[in-house]
């Protein structure tokens, strides 16, 4: 009991999804503790024991409520379709307070998912913070990756781009996108976040364009300290 | 005389600074009559010579007003900073009907231009279209190229993102984003602008954060049918 509570706790909200469960599986392979929430606990727990199938090894994923797993992890990362993202933040809100949350949430606007339609907020994780209020820090992070490839372990030669609402919440989500085994930038403050959402409709654009399933994005020209 | 008529003009309008003087001397490299407009026509006399120094051949660059780059030319290209832009295209506005207009510009907002802040029109791309109107094609590209590298021949580590108000529009700009030595990718609607003159900004936060000056994006897990 003691030895647990020394590890950070990750919980994926909607992470009955791909999304959800890919980067549950990369943090869980990684060694952080992870819990599932989804509206439906069964739905979580069931995520949570085919992701601990795929680990065969002594990694943590539990699945619960999104209320649960809002309340007992350290870090909440919000991976849910854009249409349920206001009504999941509303009800979780009590329970994320001073939290760190990571929004991997796409604003996209059926039918037309290739043209860049932001809320009045700005962006996905603009709206996230106005409804989370200044108690919670928010970082927008993970929109452009093929979710298809983190169930895996091949390299994905897509970089993740980092928003959020400070520099140490930037630099706590770095640290996660780098045990995702994913290489991050930090790409500035929260109102930079229309880009990084944006750019997965032109992603989806050149898809179309170009006849790719998986076109990404690199940073060229610069190098981290690290290496990574 | 009959020659000439048959070569397709490019006006580089602002085309002084040295975002306009490297893209025109790319593109007079390859063929095309390049006019450099200015507010000062002594101004883009001198930069064109410059230019034609450089190319000690038999290309075709000629400096003028903006007013005459516009008028005379078949395509024109926008590299003014954002504090001229409104007024420029307001006073060429005439001479640009029924033509295609390439826009280069980002609306930084000093100090802050590691900050993402759109013009209310939601980009400096769909401002130049609200101003030009119906009858004039609007394309944004260039704005994440770094301006030093086109004056010399190297390759440049950087794609080209191209939206705009038609594929027929962003076909022509991509086909002179390839005359230039770049590699460019049909990114979508105008509305997509926010996210390509954004990630200028993105790419000066990088720069600050890592040390580095020359940051770009490269686009991967897609391939364009030219191979270019």
């Amino acid at each position: 009991m003691a030895k647990e509570t020394l590890l950070l706790t990750i919980g994926v909200l909607g992470g009955t999804g791909k999304e959800g469960k890919g980067l549950a599986y990369r943090w869980a392979k990684a060694g952080y503790q992870v819990l599932i929430g989804s509206r439906y606990s069964e739905k979580a727990v069931t995520a949570a024991s085919e992701i601990m199938e795929l680990l065969e090894g002594e990694s943590s994923v539990v699945g619960t409520t999104n209320q649960e797993a809002a309340g007992q992890a350290n870090i909440v990362v919000v991976t849910v379709p854009y249409s349920g993202h206001r009504e999941l933040l509303e009800n979780v809100r009590e329970a994320l307070n001073g939290k760190l949350v990571i929004d991997t949430t796409v604003p996209l606007v059926p039918p037309k998912v290739s043209k860049v339609q932001m809320p009045p907020a700005g962006s996905a994780a603009q709206e996230a913070k106005e409804i989370l209020g200044e108690n919670v820090e928010v970082v927008a992070a993970f929109q452009n990756v093929s979710y298809e490839y983190l169930l895996g372990d091949e390299d994905i030669a897509c970089d993740v781009l980092v928003t959020g609402s400070s520099k140490k919440a930037r630099q706590e989500a770095l640290t996660l996108v780098e045990a995702a085994g994913l290489v991050g930038w930090d790409a500035g403050p929260i109102e930079n976040s229309v880009v990084v959402e944006g750019l997965t409709s032109v992603l989806i654009n050149i898809n179309k364009q170009y006849g790719s399933t998986h076109a990404g994005i690199k940073i060229t020209g610069a190098q981290k300290p690290s290496g990574s």
